[in-house]
């Protein structure tokens, strides 16, 4: 099976909730909205919420070219993505064996501005369709100033981790016969109703890159 | 109206989406599951999504002692722990106009691992009752062993800044009478029905905590 690096880096403690395939790690990619992006800043970590796209083992993050954060990771700096899916709170009986039950990846790589005109579009088309299959083609095209205005970094995946847990708190054995509940809350994401803009122009429907992210709902 | 310093490590570029006050800073810190936290180990960022906890001006955060993040935060780093609530995606006529409405929060400070057995105890409680109030009171008291296998980090915040987009998609004025949808997708967190443990003892029923947590789904 085709997996990511596995190095001190990356290298989660805790064999049985780890994996490294590329299948595990890319549908945790795939899945998640926001990724938690961290690079280092005058000697400080600085981590920032950041919209984000994956092609093959390349990640995609854009800002504009003005930010703290395109002219630090522009400068080829390490990076370090990370995308975390909540999928319940896990009450044990005690504080201890409480826990989250989660699907994250943690990914690094070195980042890169893109300069090839070509690959910044593929790259934009990548960040706007992460969410919404299909916007990018929907929309109205880029402007030149748009584009100029814009900046890519890319990062190459050199080494990344997934690490998930599921299931029923993992409770010590004298403690199942407390009288104290446990379980788990599962937790949702879960996409509304869409909001026509206010100045939205007649006639104007709900496309269908919005109509497939509310089919999400279901899984 | 008191307020994390803005300093040059935490300032947001675009001033019309920031905040420094405690109190929209806070809010945010107290309504997200899991803060996503960074720091520098061998000259490489490291974003980690964590449990947390907040008393005051103080984050806390925890993990078994074993585990590189307690090891590297106990030497006394520093952290940047960032926590996003996701409330929407903004779906502009053009790619450069889409977004996400959110609330987020960027906090910076020295992470110093706890040995006063009595300020662990108020930690512990805190990281637990985060996000199930009440629940350290609920559950089975902590053991001696449970307690020795615990490291908890705290993390003084330095400077702190909240940021937040709300609302329709800002479009070019000649977009607005593009046949092309713009609107909001609102994006919910919600918690499910709770799940009993398969084990759970006979007559054990959802606690407060647990129900408290759910009344959330109704903000």
């Amino acid at each position: 099976m085709d997996a990511y690096a596995a190095r001190k880096l990356n290298k989660v403690r805790v064999g049985n909730r780890a994996a490294y395939d590329k299948e595990t790690v890319n549908a945790v990619l795939d899945e998640g909205l926001v990724a938690h992006v961290g690079f280092v800043d005058r000697d400080r970590p600085i981590v920032i919420p950041m919209i984000y796209g994956r092609v093959d083992d390349t990640l995609y993050l854009h800002g504009a070219k003005a930010t703290r954060f395109v002219k630090a990771l522009g400068k080829g700096v390490p990076v370090c993505v990370t995308v975390t899916l909540i999928d319940g709170i896990v009450v044990g009986r005690s504080a201890f064996h409480s826990s989250m039950n989660y699907r994250s990846v943690v990914a690094h790589g070195q980042a890169r501005l893109l300069t090839d005109e070509d690959e910044r579009i593929r790259a934009m088309t990548v960040l706007t369709d992460h969410m919404l299959p299909g916007r990018w083609d929907e929309a109205r095209p880029a402007s030149e100033k748009e584009l100029k205005a814009t900046g890519i970094i890319a990062a190459a995946i050199e080494a990344a981790s997934a690490k998930a847990r599921t299931g029923d708190p993992i409770d010590e054995d004298d403690d199942y016969a407390l009288p104290v509940w446990g379980g788990v809350v599962p937790v949702h994401t879960i996409f509304g109703v869409p909001q026509d803009d206010c100045r939205l122009a007649a006639g104007t429907v709900v496309p269908a890159s919005v109509a497939q992210l509310l089919k999400r709902n279901g899984d």
